[in-house]
């Protein structure tokens, strides 16, 4: 039986439900749920990134900690993967890096369809930092807030349609990437380019994630201790919520 | 309950056997095997590889016929994978192409530890394909034969051993991919490091590849339309063994 | 005397003419014709490239063992150029590899216009592997299939000028290249360009690759033996027609 | 007058001197200083990097808030530089960033020597970010610990010296950057390579860092608002110390 | 008191007047100028360029031997830049190489305005020599001949406005530069901006090239010796004007 | 009848002998020379390069003018070649240029070994200016000054030796490109490699480059007339012996 642990690195209440991916539980794979206390409701841009890291480190060690066998981060912008990994020795997972390269190994080029046009230079920053800036179309904004994506599903829906056709249409996307993990119209968007006459990959990031956590616990593999280092032990002034990381 | 179909496209006999992945195998993943008719008997170069993508298309679109859900290439040359995939619509999953991206995500640098070095300039080729050029440390060859590799698995190991700390003091590799599919000395290899002082992952291609297969096909994703389109109906002379791809 | 062998790796009838060429031949220089007898009447996707491999192979060694001097392959794709330098001494030259460098040597960047949108990632991921993906501006789709390129012209023409038309003025490119061995309105082309005011070299790529296969000949060279070893010695079943290679 | 903020983003008691950038004041530059009250005692790897960022962004909008001119990070990660980007409206300037910019201007290639090899991604990850991969030689290790730097300042000068020496022979580093803001040897390096017949530039971030800001305060230039946008409102938990970001 | 050279390298008398950067003296900085005797009028091309290199590098000369502490060069192609620092020992900044820089760090992408589409290419290659491609939005030609850039200047505002407010739009500017040293509506191109909702950093490359080359001299850095090489002594037949280099 | 005119940039004399290239003169093919009056004795760095400029441009129009088909030129930095293109109709070819396209195609990878080590940081701006960085393995230096390379032969061949075994061994290169036209030792620096074991191409530029000029001609193909727009009219000082380029 393996653990995957969902760590929501945002603070709103009721933004995750422990339903929300229990069709990819099986009998050899249990998921459970954990939230950070601090930082902001939202994450919509580098401030707010910067806050919800150092909760999401805290509890990617708790995670360990509890016996989960990997961690995944509940946020588009993969905020606190690099930095967990640096404290634990079970494979921390971001959502963005593994659609990223799930995306690229699918199709010739994708777009990022996420909440708001300033974040394009960060998530732009982050493909590149992963090596793949050759296989991104486009970033494209939905510009709607992410504590109203899921209020207001239909105009969701339909700007995902409206910024998707023009990622395939302008910018040469053959697959499409939630850029945000509370979106979650997968069916429905691939029906609707499917219509348009579109066989595009719509790919929603946290279940992609947690398949690709629960197979590298079933083959034995983590990121290396060369990329990740344990942190040299010293004295730290506050963040008493993140427990002993080295 | 899934079918994974590994097709082994050179022409050995006893290549592979069909307990190889056995321990892959769960309660809902069935994984079947076949291998082509035609080709050489081992692929170490352009030329072979050439001769063994007609019979390994033949044998993607029999997999689907036959009710597979989704097919590995057993050659670390990803032969027929996207000439595959323009005939079927099932995904089909090359080794390399799947194991260098997940190196990427869990290392900073990759080595491909292979047979041969004149195969160099075609597995950096593959990199360069994939985008990943930047995330490859160095391709190194064994400088042992393909069919020659399990006959003295000592030899193999010591100099998997040799390739791979070079890899990693050298050329700044922080993770090792087999690059050959017939290499299955995982554990001691890692072990062989590990007493050496390196903490890197050691990634077997075809697991990885089986295991990505498998998800995708809980995913519901596949390769893109818009990247592989269907062939056009035409007249064509010879390869009977192929069947109809359009 | 030069002779260059053109090699025709489709087995549509009457694709190419004996006298095609006539204009290119000097006192020192005579072209030949073969086109193989096995796989797909036309070239339109990597499916149809892929059943063209090996019967060019075939051809490329019954070409240097008849003589010849060198070996210019008659499709855009350069279907087996790679895998034919690895079985002969004679300069085997591609005409989209070459025509991407003459077009590169004279044009800050350039466009190819070929047959089908779906091939623009195939021509892209080409032009990737010559390393030239800087100065490639766009490839733009006729949407004509190849084999009525010919029956045509007037439309071929017609349309050839719209989509060199928006390489130049939307994509910034400063060169034209065909992308289809069966597009011949070099002349026409380049003086419609020249009535909207584009003064751009337009690049027809069969006499481009005859041209610098003879300069390879006189100058004595031919591709590295380094990039190119010769297949070791194996069993290889089928593909009697391809002789031997080692 | 200009007032140029260097904010400390460590908790070391003593790691910077107000006297330490004095001669870089004039009749019209000022130097004022701040150090973090919260996070690590020192800076060596990500985990360290993340936990002092959001005091590293609460000492920025501090610095604005006091009158400040302009802010300049004082830690060659350059953290907090660009979420503090997000917060205020003065030029908040990162040395890393700053003096790879200036050693790109000076030479072909420049080198970065750091505390240690572990940090190597880290700092080629940032270097990437900044889009100057083709300028970095390499980035290299003295692997003693930040705070022991300046306690054996001989042992400190004697591996910079090794260190750079290889950087230009082996990497072919035309300049160098120190990787840590606690190096200051750079009148003795420069000698030392000098007498070794390596006419470079040896470049000390921090001071570069402070006249780059007080160049752009002087010029009325300062980050774009399409890069950096205002953090919208939100509820914040934890982090009472930095006070509206927005 | 340090000496700033602008060396203005075309022949148009009155193109630049000793009170164009006098706002930017200091109590301890003197800017100086001068102007080569030889050469075209104005320099709108490649060929212009080169006839104006080798009196730039006299002038460059002539400004070391007399007492100079750096140069800079009023030419946004930046003409004699490399070739004069292999000829003193005191900087010598280009306009255009430092404004690229400098828009790279306050911006995530930046584009150029010059005069005409013809030096697009041009302007391009010398980003890609800087190896700032990844940053640069695009370059954007006025249209207007450079010697009525300043008879006309509502025109050039008017043009400026346009070409910068499309750069932004469709081309993804986060900043602008200019890319002649004859424009100088930075305020009012700022303020157009400023009310058409673009928060963007407006970049007169001459003031920041002369107050880098303050802060170079400030801080005791040129350019690497490795990187610029002395002129080795030979036999040179004409450029009397030019006096001893080696 | 073909004429192509080799122009000698440097001022040296006897550097050239009319028959060094009749071996390449046939029926239709006839080479001419001209040497330039103004400029340096040999061209052994930027500065030298920048004084060779305007003369030899001025050699270029008077080819055209005297009815010369194409022209050449003869110094491996390539000086004046793109200069040249924007004042004359007919193909100006550089043997740098030329021979880094016809190495990319031959070879996976080539090494340039040519004067000096200084020399390397100019010679990897052009490969890179042609875009063609991912072929270049590497620019090694013999260290001989130019006028010495023919005095000594010996010495100049055993020296080429040497460099290009290292660049083949350490480097990765597959075929070697001779960086100054005065070297010619291609005939014993092929035989000397084979009987080493490297079966790599050796291409002599000067001859490559005299080959693509007759076969552009052939072919009815220059340079872009968007890529190298004509120099507008203006007054120019000094350079009489140019011309009118307008």
């Amino acid at each position: 039986m393996k653990n995957i642990r969902v760590v929501t690195p945002l603070t709103a209440a009721g933004y995750r439900h422990p339903d929300d991916f229990k069709h990819l539980e099986t009998e050899t794979l249990r998921i459970t749920y954990s939230q950070v206390a601090h930082g902001p409701e939202s994450i919509e841009g580098r401030f707010d990134e910067a806050l919800c890291i150092p909760p999401a480190i805290g509890k990617i060690i708790e995670a360990e900690r509890e016996g989960a066998d990997a961690v995944v981060i509940d946020c588009l912008g993969d905020p606190g993967v690099e930095e967990g990994r640096e404290c634990v020795s079970i494979p921390v997972v971001g959502p963005l890096e593994t659609s990223s390269h799930i995306a690229s190994m699918l199709a010739y080029k994708f777009s990022i369809v996420t909440v708001f046009d300033e974040v394009i230079p960060f998530f732009e920053g982050l493909v590149r930092k992963f090596a793949l800036q050759d296989k991104l179309a486009s970033v494209r904004g939905l510009n709607i807030p992410v504590l109203e994506l899921s209020t207001d599903p239909d105009r969701t829906l339909q700007r995902m349609i409206e910024e998707s056709v023009r990622a395939i249409r302008e910018d040469g996307a053959h697959a499409i990437v939630f850029g945000c993990s509370g979106i979650d119209c997968t069916n429905e968007l691939r029906d609707a380019l499917s219509q348009r006459g579109f066989d595009v990959p719509v790919i929603e990031p946290m279940p992609v994630a947690i398949k690709l956590a629960a197979s590298l616990v079933d083959l034995g593999l983590r990121h290396s201790g060369r990329t990740y280092a344990r942190p040299r032990p010293k004295s730290i002034r506050g963040y008493d919520y993140i427990g002993a990381a080295q």
